[in-house]
């Protein structure tokens, strides 16, 4: 079972990762936490290559550095998780690549899917949790933690809105898979939403 | 114009890219030295982390930070290059895709042709040279360099012939625009019947 959580900058994301994890950690069930770009000692070390402020990097080799992170992380960590029937809750998947690079860098949505594709070799996420807040409050909260922004959180507030908009898009175009919290409201309510919405996610799977 | 280099690990390619950007160089002429992977900040930093011996790479995930790294390449460096009518003498590019993410590690060559097509944006080297050498010899050669291997010069002699084989198929199956030299034979021999090669080229293209 793979459970992608997705959304801007700031909007409480990692934290409710967090959450899932030691809920279900706490529950008994083999679970696995991971992220993107990242999950994998070779993706993390190009995610900080990725992420370094300084550098220029054009669209489509950000894009490319993503999918190669992606390759590995899928062949390495996420199949066999799921061929070992655990639960992967992961900070960021496929539909990432859709909003930042495609909606927000403009690169070409049809070349990506094909690179997805590629690279999932067959794995959708089973949900997708999309935590919704607007740009400027994500911003807002990012900027409060004292440390220093990486690539995407130094861009501006337009660009994180065009990728906020992306997001509700795509959730949208597949309610299926998706499920959208508010990221305004408190951090214990949307824990308790999302919890209700994968409780009842396992047992349709039989987990439970 | 963009001249590449290829062949196996010590074939003696960087020593006949150093001599050739000298030559040129000392004719006046405008020449940029540069390599795949590499030639940009962030090509360099992700080829650190690429070729680091202790981290277990998919043959997928090695390509497609190859591609991240061309992509940034052509756009950053050489397609602005060419633009100012330089000369551009690259060690390693699309060939060597070819032959050691395709013939080397087994990823299928349609897929690296389709990706080749979308990071080089019509770019194609105007000469490719061919240091050919048996795959014993370059290993022995690299081997009497005393530093530590990475990844890929860790692999064994059956690896590299793979390789070998590969880049004279690639040769044979594009002979108006690859130059094959004898790697065998002395440093000052090779430089000498590649300077000719180029020397003719210059002339046709208008460069001298």
């Amino acid at each position: 079972m793979l459970i992608t959580f997705e959304g801007i900058e700031g909007c409480g994301k990692s934290t409710q990762v967090d959450l899932l994890f030691d809920y279900l950690n706490g529950k008994g069930h083999r679970v696995i936490k991971t992220r993107e770009p990242g999950g994998t000692a070779y993706g993390e070390a190009l995610r900080d290559v990725a992420l370094r402020k300084n550098i220029e990097v054009f669209p489509l080799s950000e894009l490319l550095t993503i999918m190669a992170i992606r390759a590995q992380h899928v062949e390495e960590l996420i199949l066999p998780a799921l061929q070992d029937r655990a639960i992967i809750v992961c900070d960021r998947f496929v539909d990432a690549s859709y909003a930042y690079q495609g909606y927000g860098r403009g690169i070409d949505l049809g070349i990506i899917e094909t690179l997805n594709r590629l690279v999932t070799k067959g794995v959708r996420p089973n949900l997708t949790v999309l935590i919704d807040c607007p740009a400027g409050l994500g911003l807002k909260r990012k900027a409060k933690n004292d440390r220093s922004l990486d690539r995407f959180e130094k861009e501006n507030l337009s660009f994180h809105r065009k990728i906020r908009n992306a997001y509700l898009k795509l959730a949208k175009e597949d309610k299926n898979r998706f499920f959208v919290v508010d990221g305004k409201a408190k951090v214990s309510v949307v824990s308790t939403i999302i919890r209700e919405n994968v409780e009842s996610l396992l047992i349709r799977y039989g987990f439970e």
